[in-house]
């Protein structure tokens, strides 16, 4: 993507802006491109995350809901296993909502939202925020923020195990990809 | 229900697969049929257990609201004694969607959601949710969960007694229905 | 309740309305007495009007949603048959809450609310009204509304048959009380 | 699960109900079971939907959102494809909801819907209904509808395609099923 990117701004530049926009040439790799944000998580991504997650799900025999927001917190992807909390669609996504509108894991929250503490009552905010763990930050290599994932269904310390390893996996796949040889 | 499914699934097995598919003969006592999964609660089930609600309630001269939904969450059926709180209305019908949401007696959720407890502020999800006793889960024979039963109008300790009698009376109804003899 | 209510009003007629107020030898009886208006919609005759729309529904097949509501608009009954739409908990709650809402059956609403109609776009106030027709005034033989029906699962006209159906027999019930010659 | 729902129940009935309740050895297989009711959607089936559902959009270079509901209309998988409206997010949510809330396809409602049509308004009820295509139902062979998929992004027409894609696929997969020589 950020290839594409640069080769079209280049060639924007070269040509003093007066190059016809011709994007022809990428329409069947990407139909969707100027529609959403350069390094915005995408699907494939999305479900990067999802399938880490499941994996850590079934191992542990965890029935969990799984939410996947993009950089503007939009729901991007979600999957319920089966036998998982009804209740746990609305909590895992808005977990996702969370992370991303306080740039934190949901976990940090937990604290501050006590009585007493400082940000106490802001779950009334946001049509409903969750205020505890089970919520991550997904991260590109440069640390921008490209989305989160919010995990429900279990304890809070096995929700937040699948959402780590659901944000690790989008993390490992920009490393894997820079290690790749290119041709 | 259950006796109409055996019936349906074995004669597919039987046959093969290869049956045509028949069940004018159901349509007269089911016209519902096909539009509700198997083993979810039947309305009879839903008023068998306000019944029940209702005489535990009456004894003692309690004014209660009752909600049962079914498997999905769905509202089933709801009465309102005569008297009893008008916010009861909507506490018994989320104590119910919470049990189900959550599959557990919404008592379990107290601790955990007092300050400092592992889900303090889940009652800001789910468009809200109740986090106190009078929510309990409806099961059949085979454990599975049917529905849940929602009780609000008194003391928790006793809406929690309602609710478990309505609860009860379906498991009863299932058990009863084992000792009958078939013809 | 209706024979209390009866007694009363014959009482304070007779007296010149000069007798002083003294019920509390029905105290027992009536647990929420003082909780909710005299001649309020009882939760008997709720469960009438709902057995009497269930009649209706199962003699032609149809497979409804039924909600009673109070004089206050507040929800007292509900039921959904095996089956029926999950969409129309919310319409025929809806449906009895727009009739009492308004004084008037739904049915009035449709032509009003067209594009050009006097109250075009009131279906979007009080959270969602609806605008055809299913919902209709339960009165009493004063013809003061003493609370509403709402019916929804089928066409609209059958919708409204069956809504029909549970008003009238509330009112019928009135007359019969009428009649039954007092000891 | 048919076929473990048919040996549980037959081992039941065989044994006259005196049978120990002992589900174990389907323990590893389903944690979930008994917490969702037999023949409802599975993940699986879901994700089989999305897949041909993408498949179609990915071929005609359509960018769709497309949700997937079970037989209680909860959600159970979603995707975004990268590029395609937020707003269809809600519409695609919503489209699968509407038409399992009411057991038809939501291009069915569109004429219903207009001014003048006899559900005009509906879509006010329910937290919002959507009344145009791309909402279908999912159903097994024995015609059950056990979830239904709502697919936004294009034109109703392709939101329909996509949608029907998507349905079908489960249905295929039944009857994949029923055609596979048993061991």
């Amino acid at each position: 993507m950020r290839k594409v990117l640069l080769t079209g701004l280049l060639a924007l530049i070269l040509s003093g802006g007066a190059m016809a926009y011709s994007v022809g040439a990428y329409a069947n790799d990407d139909p969707g491109r100027g529609l959403y944000l350069p390094s915005d998580i995408t699907l494939a991504q999305a479900q990067l995350a999802i399938e880490a997650g499941l994996k850590v799900a079934k191992e542990r025999g965890l029935l969990m809901d799984i939410a996947i927001v993009d950089a503007g917190g939009n729901l991007k992807a979600f999957v319920r296993m089966n036998g998982a909390f009804l209740a746990s669609v609305d909590i895992a996504i808005k977990k996702a909502k969370t992370a991303r509108g306080l740039n934190m894991p949901t976990s940090d929250l937990h604290r501050a939202a006590v009585p007493g503490g400082e940000l106490y009552g802001i779950e009334a905010t946001n049509g409903g925020m969750v205020i505890f763990g089970g919520g991550e930050l997904i991260k590109n290599l440069e640390g921008t923020i490209i989305g989160a994932i919010g995990v429900s269904g279990d304890s809070v310390a096995n929700d937040t195990l699948v959402a780590q390893a659901g944000a690790k996996a989008v993390l490992k796949s920009f490393m894997a990809a820079l290690k790749t040889p290119k041709p």
